[in-house]
């Protein structure tokens, strides 16, 4: 493993593509090769990048890996990938475009095949994450497309957090700004050659602006949220985007914020680990049968679904794992 | 309540939403009335409709009301309501459009404001959808907007599944097809007068041909999956779909798919229930400093992530309830 990690150090792309790949397998191997990176990783900004579909995400990174490659960045890349088997590849433009910067050897981007339907993040992604920063990319940039909740929450895994709008959602903006304004150090608004994309930017400034007027929450978000609009496609505005980029990067850098994305990294692991064992201890105990027998006894009012429930906790609860498989 | 519930049943819209507002909350009341539809409902199939933000979910639920309304179906629609306060409201066009339905005695439309920022399903859904039936409503449509895992997925829910697709997602098309193609019973393309859209279509044709060749899986799924290529706007093929979806509705009505419908909501509700009870007790667990403690642990190499994990379920194990609070 030691020369496995010293290889990426030395900027080795293949090893890099390798432990991306052994990391996200279940061994004692890949286990042992996730704890060092826990341990050894974590000085690096991650910038997130999430949004609805179609909102040109990929169209922004490819823009913002030609301006930070520009300022000497070598810079990595973790994308959600969602080629399926059966496209005709005719719709894969906006990734193929951000692709042609792979061949770049400052540039390295890790397309992740989405293991659920879900599209989020996985464990894997921040393994990936973390595998850059061994091979001294700064930033590592985390590509995903939200408006549910992601499998990970992006929000929670980044230490600046991109949230972008554009025009062509219908009613549905409503729900998706709320959504992405509460997670957002920069609200970037695309398209903004539409007339539509020019009143939703109105909107979230006048938004951000009343939100920062009434918020004394949380102590590591920047006081004043930034909202820019740009055209991904033209690059107008994404300029302005990189120096506010580098701006709250920079700001990242204390002490202090590296300790509190570090702790909130590894809680969340840590919930998504034992929330993940007790599901399965659960999943278990409510096969058919028991299923078919607690819905019969609650249909004859012999047992209230409060008492259901905490039966059933008892049970999982009993079975669930609690002992350490090692160490 | 047996007062209450008479009156739904007579028609009684004042007390219909007077007992959507207390199904939610959280006394002995609100709980006695949700164990009460837990057992006197689920004999009306539920259609739930889901696609990506701005793929015209409310626009084909406007055209559906209408035209189950000419058949004289008496219908009843749960709406997950992206309105913002901020909103200027000259976005929410579609849903006003939806809403000149609700003065209809035989449309009851339920907007269920979002309790978090997923916007996606919640137990409140479910307990309105349950009213309805009570109301007489047949069928009950219920629709949330998706891409990642709603809150409740929606799929798990419904009785017959509607997924939404359409042009405008750029290579995230990719993505959303993959996951709405595994939930979905039927297949909406919308805006099929646009050249995209069109394409589309055939794609999920191909798509749904090849898995139905392939697939031997859910015995309750439909063997042949269909999709409808539509014009929500102009009404266009939303006629094809009302027969399809009449034909879907009639085939659940089995007593076998009841059972298994009344089984699955039963289980999920269970589930959720029993997790949030355990992921609370691991949340005071894992408090600031116990997280601290546990990453230097980790840092200094004395302690695996595997044993973090199995130290904590055990620890989270024995404070969640496990005691039935009175039945």
């Amino acid at each position: 493993m030691k020369a496995l990690l010293d290889k990426i150090r030395r900027g080795d792309r293949r090893s890099l593509g390798r432990a991306m790949s052994l990391v996200d397998q279940t061994g004692d191997q890949a286990r042992a090769l996730q704890d060092h990176l826990r341990q050894s990783t974590g000085q690096v900004p991650w910038w997130g990048f999430t949004g609805p579909p179609g909102v040109g995400k990929s169209t922004l990174i490819d823009a913002l890996l030609t301006r930070l490659r520009e300022r000497q960045q070598r810079v990595g890349v973790v994308a959600i990938d969602p080629t399926s088997p059966t496209s005709d590849g005719a719709l894969l433009g906006d990734r193929v475009r951000m692709m042609r910067h792979a061949i770049d050897p400052d540039v390295f981007i890790r397309s992740l095949a989405t293991h659920h339907r879900e599209g989020g993040l996985s464990d894997a992604a921040i393994h990936c994450a973390r595998l850059l920063e061994v091979g001294n990319f700064d930033p590592v940039l985390i590509e995903t497309v939200g408006v549910g909740q992601n499998e990970v929450d992006i929000a929670s895994v980044a230490d600046i957090c991109v949230a972008m709008l554009g025009p062509g959602y219908g009613d549905d903006i409503q729900l998706i700004k709320a959504g992405l304004l509460q997670v957002a150090d920069i609200v970037v608004v695309n398209k903004c050659d539409l007339p539509e994309a020019t009143r939703l930017l109105k909107e979230v400034r006048e938004e951000l602006e009343f939100d920062s007027s009434t918020d004394g929450g949380d102590e590591v978000r920047p006081p004043e949220r930034r909202c820019v609009g740009i055209e991904a496609k033209t690059g107008r505005g994404v300029e302005e985007l990189v120096d506010q980029l580098l701006a709250l990067d920079a700001a990242a850098r204390t002490a202090e914020r590296r300790h509190h994305y570090a702790r909130r990294r590894f809680r969340g692991e840590v919930s998504r680990s034992v929330l993940q064992a007790f599901e399965q201890a659960l999943e278990r105990e409510l096969n058919e049968a028991r299923t078919d027998d607690l819905l019969a006894r609650l249909d004859r009012s012999e047992i209230s679904f409060d008492a259901v429930v905490a039966e059933l906790n008892a049970q999982a609860l009993a079975k669930a794992p609690g002992e350490a498989p090692g160490k």
